[in-house]
């Protein structure tokens, strides 16, 4: 249907280990559903995938919790070590309640505790292990980008998603972490709307959008697919990556 | 392909007048396009259009300012008789700068100058209007779902949208402001992830996930696209509205 966007969720989807060619894996997935990318083709990847790749495992056992990090777990009725991570991995903690510890994280999102994450990992009960997000998902993004222009002859606009909390409002929501190839705000301001009236501001989130999209799709099977294709958009592009979604300190008034 | 998300703009879809019968332009732009509804469909449309039906608009040349309102409006760079209606529609002001008042919205979300819009409207210069979000979209989304279930034999899953900031991130989301028929909020907690391991709390946003993607493929038409019909997401059945996304303020740690 024209203007229709499709999401579709590629897998089976291996499970990824740390050093796994990633690009390698998502072309295979394509091939296996006798998909050939196109322009405008937009990849939205789940950011766990990435981190494992990437090899972004910490076991427990091997961090050392320091004074600091000692007292905010006590508020937070969390492991010390775990929140050693969440500290080392943020530039601000912003709020702590029982549970949850809602950071600044060094990539400059809010996020509760930094992102990291023990579900959907092989745990050893005794030496449990945690996975942070990507070193820097803007250049995950972007090198999945590169790789898959030369595997598919054809670059994908990549983003990297995750599901974060918000202020106001219940329940999680797909957001990007990083991307590639794509504008993640457009800029409306100046466009006209359907009388000719000058538009108020308005600059749609599209990275968000996409993320939040590809989230619903993510999560509709019960063995999750960390991989969705979105087609049918032709989303303007740039080279800017994620950092434009980011709201500066000193414009936000909810911090 | 199997599992995979569609979403299809309606269109063309007429502009609306008050009083217009919404669900009978529904059911024409369905049959325009030669779909019929199927179980699992979600119909997600843009509040304009809601509004605009139920004829939510207001002269500002009707509108006497307050004191306070007169009071408010100067710190907010805004017109004062709009800054009533804001106030006329609002539980709370939660933060005021140059250009946005954000408040708490009577129906309960938090939003920027009430929802209240002035774009897409036609203006007669002399005289502006308005348009105020509809008195109840969760009443209209399930009114829509009853008569389109009569008009076209199956119960669509309704959800009715809005762009929104957003605290911490740049760029304006589609969210839910009313819906029918769905979960809005899928509670996971008790399942279990890929490795049998507890997960831990995840609550999605399905109604906000799903507003979000439904407003990447409105936007994308120059003449705008009010109606998104979502095909291939099986969501669990809810009559309980959209009252499940906000977030009670006692449980907000960013107000």
């Amino acid at each position: 249907m024209l203007g229709s966007l499709q999401l579709i969720p590629l897998r089976p989807f291996p499970l990824v280990e740390p050093g796994d060619d990633l690009a390698g894996l998502v072309a295979a997935a394509l091939r296996a559903q006798q998909l050939q990318l196109v322009p405008g083709d937009v990849l939205v990847l789940a950011q766990k995938v990435v981190s494992k790749a990437e090899n972004r495992y910490v076991r427990l056992s091997s961090v050392t919790p320091t004074p600091a990090a000692q007292e905010l777990a006590a508020q937070a009725d969390k492991d010390p070590r775990l929140v050693q991570l969440i500290l080392d991995e943020s530039r601000e903690v912003l709020r702590v309640r029982p549970g949850v510890i809602i950071v600044e994280h060094r990539n400059g999102y809010v996020h509760a505790n930094a992102g990291i994450d023990r579900s959907n990992l092989q745990q050893d009960p005794d030496d449990p292990q945690v996975l942070l997000l990507p070193q820097d998902p803007d250049r995950s993004a972007a090198a999945l980008r590169d790789r898959l222009a030369t595997l598919c002859g054809v670059a994908p606009q990549v983003v990297i998603n995750d599901s974060a909390g918000r202020a106001w409002r219940m329940g999680t929501v797909g957001i990007a972490i990083g991307c590639a190839g794509l504008e993640a705000v457009r800029d409306q301001v100046g466009d006209s709307d359907l009388f000719g009236n000058r538009l108020e501001v308005t600059m749609p989130a599209i990275a968000d959008e996409l993320a939040a999209a590809a989230s619903l799709v993510m999560g509709q099977a019960a063995e999750g697919t960390p991989l969705v294709l979105a087609r049918g958009l032709q989303l303007a592009a740039s080279e800017a990556g994620s950092g434009s979604l980011l709201r500066e300190r000193d414009m936000d008034l909810f911090r």
